[in-house]
């Protein structure tokens, strides 16, 4: 795998709820999975209070060193939700009421239910472009390379389908799992070799603890199917006697 | 609540494996809780993955910002646990097989187990204290305000509570979840009034949509119990007929 084949994405999950340990985060995992199937690596998340100074700094520390961000979160109607007046001042640029989608929201709320709070989700920085929501209509919105989505997972899942398309990846990582009651320590060795001989093999190992015994998965992930085959087979060897 | 109350600490995830969405993390949400239970709040969480400069980079910021750091996943055996070595790059200090860790790891093992590879796992940054480890006996450790943890959860979750005592809180958050049926958009108004008036409690809203209804639960948080339920019952009183 040459790096120009390497397309990396950070996330910035904007919420009090999931430092709190209120909400347990869905969406990082699922993002994770969704962008490996198009490769691209979630490379980086940061978990930010619903503070402007947190979220600005991630934003564009972030946004300046990956090819994507995203972020989750604080995109709705009450006074907590600063993502769309976050992300404007991380650009330098006004927020505003974006046109089109206080279009949507007209047509979507029945008369005299589109109040000023519900306006508030049709703000955007100037210049963004819009995300569609196809579950609850308010929209999530681009700048640049920065995609802002709703928090709730099922929005969130619909607003990246909305825009998986746009996507550039690189070369797919394949992977494959190969599972044994191992110990850690008795193939660490062994494993390392392997490494060595297949650097362009990422080789992870993953210690579980169930019912009182431990055990190893060995993760291998790379692009070329031939390389991950050979070395899969090499891994599988540990676990014959010696 | 005063500034001087405010203490706040930061968590660093390491691992591959939940960056890819193959693992669902666990420890976030248990350390959010765990903390705000002791009256420290995780301020922010950063997932990097099994890369030196990626490590370094975020412990060093974190360290100098917040109260505590604690860091997950990456102290087994094998070739991708960079934990300990990362973190003694990051403070400047060599790396050694601790005495303590390697005389707890010989007493653990059968003659002949304890070989290189596990003794990688005595391995901290020069003048790193240790956190014990009740399940499975390979401590974490404690470079000044920075504690590293296994990642397995349940290990995770065993060192923090040996060195809990250690850690000095602040004044203790309280919380009030209050339960509604309604759409944010409908009472973000008199949502926001509320807040205005209640500046020293924190109020979130968390829209949630189950079997195609949306709801919204309103979480308050706060340090003053009178304060809070002052609050709470204004934010009950949304839910009753206008």
């Amino acid at each position: 795998m040459t790096d120009r084949d390497k397309v990396e994405a950070a996330l910035v999950v904007i919420g009090n709820e999931i430092l709190s340990g209120r909400t347990q985060d869905r969406n990082i995992a699922f993002l994770g999975k969704a962008l490996g199937e198009i490769g691209i690596m979630l490379a980086q998340v940061r978990i930010v209070p619903d503070r402007f100074e947190d979220i600005i700094a991630a934003v564009n520390e972030l946004r300046r060193r990956y090819a994507y961000v995203f972020t989750t979160g604080g995109i709705g109607p009450t006074h907590d939700d600063i993502t769309a007046e976050a992300i404007a001042r991380a650009f330098g640029v006004p927020l505003h009421h974006h046109p089109e989608a206080m279009a949507i929201l007209e047509a979507y709320y029945r008369k005299g239910e589109f109040n000023e709070a519900r306006q508030r989700m049709a703000r955007t920085p100037l210049g963004a472009v819009l995300v569609e929501n196809p579950v609850s209509k308010a929209p999530g919105f681009r700048m640049e390379n920065v995609y802002s989505f709703a928090g709730i997972p099922a929005v969130m899942q619909a607003m990246f389908k909305s825009i998986r398309h746009e996507l550039g990846g690189g070369a797919r990582m394949l992977s494959a799992t190969v599972p044994t009651a191992l110990a850690e320590g008795d193939i660490a060795d062994r494993l390392e070799a392997i490494q060595k001989k297949y650097p362009d093999v990422e080789i992870g190992s993953y210690p579980y603890y169930q019912k009182g015994r431990y055990g190893t998965n060995i993760v291998l992930r790379a692009t070329n199917s031939e390389r991950l085959k050979a070395a899969e087979d090499e891994v599988k060897k540990l676990s014959s006697p010696l």
